[in-house]
């Protein structure tokens, strides 16, 4: 279990986001709420975003120390500002190491990926058959070991393998082909993602066996006008949506919702 | 806030103390039970030790990262076999840097020292009021900036200007100054201390105005035959006595508990 | 011995300055070549700029890794642009901690400042004696324990009790003062300062005895038009001129170039 | 490019193999002499050792940063003694992360593994190659990306699957396969290997393109009696033999040495 951010919108400062919310995700790693398993995320975090005036290549930072304890993180906080923002704080699946290399987000070209949940008994069951499905392009990118990484992996081969295809189209795909391969070797699924490309926000909440990860979403709060943030626990008190179970929800820079059953 | 743990007696080894015990150090670093403030002790640990076989000398192992995120503790643990052990995981007081001069246990010549508790707004009253009664020597040797670090210095400085006098009264004398200090710069202390110079450990739980922080002693305990454990939480279950609040205790090799009031 | 870079000028992305150059600070970390001691700069990193256009509060981003080995920097490099830049590789004093206390550049309101040289012995003869003289507000914002910090220190301390003054009154004045100390304690000092308000670069070259850290300046580089940059060693091949000993260079946003002797 | 230490012989502690030769491991990282490529190693560092008079599970110490800035590394090799010690330091190919699970030794139940080499382009060519060749006990227990971790893991599949086979079998055949997969992915190997499971060590100096990294022996020295060392890079003056080129030397605890060329 990690927790979750995701922030399409009008520009903030990272500081805004990540910081000054009385239940922000920086609380959120010592004194979480909805955790399904473990008590704290104290495993590292990451964040992303971009600066569409300039170009569609996101940026990131991320460390393996606890959020609170990263000293450069405030200044970097305070000079950064964005549209597109994801962050999270990790609750490593015991087993996984606290790398770097299994730091999240995850980036592939202009797409970034977070994720929360896991694959049970990844090593054992997954873990290989994944692999073994993917193109030589996408084998090699991978660079930790995580049931994360090897998701967002999925996507990605499908996305090469189906040009056109939408995040949407991709991320739906890959969870069904996620559940076949999680009934194949008796094992379990939780599986919320979000995939940032920039200019739209795709998240899931999925889970083979249910419940899934809490999930939520609110439009345009009151210190936030005119944005979507997608989060693992609310930020502040507000009309916070849980987003269905075993659904796709995406946002575009109109700040729509979009809903879709898995 | 930090949570302490000492222990004096057989032979053990270091992973038997350390991760074994239903609530282990390990486990009071994510969840712990009695903490005056703060929740949780993730930033840092160390573990101090000796081998009286070969010398006085005291080792020691010291981290910035959670407790249960360092690789190399699970081999070290399994390698470590001691009488004489100190532990502690760390809950920084906000403003005092996640340091490696800031990491417990602190050192001097056979002595070890781990603290938890504090001194409110040391910096801006009794920290340079402390530095300017040390000695040379000792003024010298503080790596730190925490207000643990000048507890232990207040210790060292006595016990070099009177030679022949004992850690307990080293340890009684600076408390009693150092409950004259606040009282002048108008501020309180928790000083919940433990020092070890191989062959006894001395403790005190002692605050300036109560209560103090927990603490706790367990003689003989079942798994751990002639020997004396004090520690902030109780590790299992058994008969755990409390400290006394503002009190010293001491133990020697004999597992003799002498408590004296402050 | 440090490497430093301090760069004035037309607006600049950090990736161009830290990354770009033939010999850039990232070649001088493995493999510098005017160090005066020691053969690698490996302890550590740190960077500082400005965004004038928000206000004049200084970002800062800094590791005690080696500044090949930090994953954050590339994608950080991309992001950062700015007018103001300073930036520093560390090779550590024998005895200095690697914390992130003791990592450069220093920070004080709008001011940055960054160090290459040492005070021989410094813990054995200047540190209690620069300490006695700083006021309460200088001697507790302190947070590590270099000679480099307690340099700064004594310049913030002067400017500080000399309103109206400016920074090169205070690093001139700094540098004669530590110069009486130094005598009087029988210890030399090595003492190449930059220090940075935002919006004009004052740096020294300075040694009790000579000779003094290499020091170099450049101005309108062909690959950085419109712009000073003042660096231990040259970055690329060309006309770059040797700062005089013992001197103070200042450059500010119409990229003049000040000279006085000490 | 690394550089590997290998003790077999009398007890010794790993502080006089570490840090007391003119010439230590702990130079060799900020100062070798016969690298191929690189100028410093400086990206983490790791040893290993055994304690047989307990039983035959090696113990190991990694990290990620320059091994003279690690705080802990002195006070643990004053305690440590061993009869078999693995050691280096590590020079990071372009591209493999820094991360734990990159660091060696790589442990497998009673073996430690050193290497000093590198595939060329080892994502692009034998990644995949060589994982698809192994059983999937050893597939499964492959922790990080670097070529190194992926020729140890053919020499334990080889020993899985051949019960009964000896470490230099293993290795020899596993050097083997390797230069045939470097012939068929047109790529080269650098690959000198240290094994040690507690009894003896078995290391290869080996290259499909000569000239191989430098390996050298030496039985007997003068501050180490009854003992053989095997190094990247002479410790100190003697009369140190280097191995042959594409040879696999071993040694067992009567110190003689066996040497075959592959």
């Amino acid at each position: 279990m990690c927790r979750l951010l995701a922030y399409i919108g009008s520009r903030v400062s990272l500081e805004g986001l990540l910081f000054q919310p009385e239940h922000s995700l920086v609380v959120q790693s010592y004194q979480p709420r909805e955790m399904l398993s473990g008590v704290v995320n104290a495993d590292g975090f990451g964040v992303g975003w971009y600066d569409l005036q300039r170009n569609n290549c996101p940026f990131i930072y991320k460390n393996t120390l606890p959020i609170w304890n990263d000293i450069n993180l405030p200044s970097l906080s305070s000079y950064v500002e964005s549209e597109n923002i994801l962050a999270y704080v990790r609750s490593a699946t015991t087993g996984q190491a606290l790398d770097f290399s299994n730091s999240q987000p995850f980036v592939y070209d202009n797409l970034l990926c977070i994720h929360n949940g896991r694959i049970d008994k990844f090593r054992q069951t997954l873990y290989r058959a994944i692999r073994s499905k993917l193109s030589n392009k996408i084998y090699n990118w991978i660079n930790g070991s995580t049931d994360s990484e090897h998701i967002f992996a999925m996507v990605l081969n499908y996305l090469l393998e189906n040009p056109g295809k939408s995040i949407e189209q991709a991320l739906h795909l890959s969870l069904i082909e996620l559940k076949e391969l999680a009934q194949e070797f008796q094992t379990d699924v939780l599986a919320n993602l979000v995939i940032n490309d920039g200019k739209k926000i795709v998240a899931s909440r999925y889970a083979t066996k249910l419940p899934a990860p809490s999930l939520y979403w609110l439009k345009n709060a009151v210190n936030f006008p005119n944005s979507v943030i997608i989060a693992s626990e609310p930020l502040f008190n507000g009309d916070w949506n849980a987003c269905p179970e075993n659904s796709i929800i995406s946002v575009g820079e109109d700040c729509e919702i979009r809903i879709e059953q898995i």
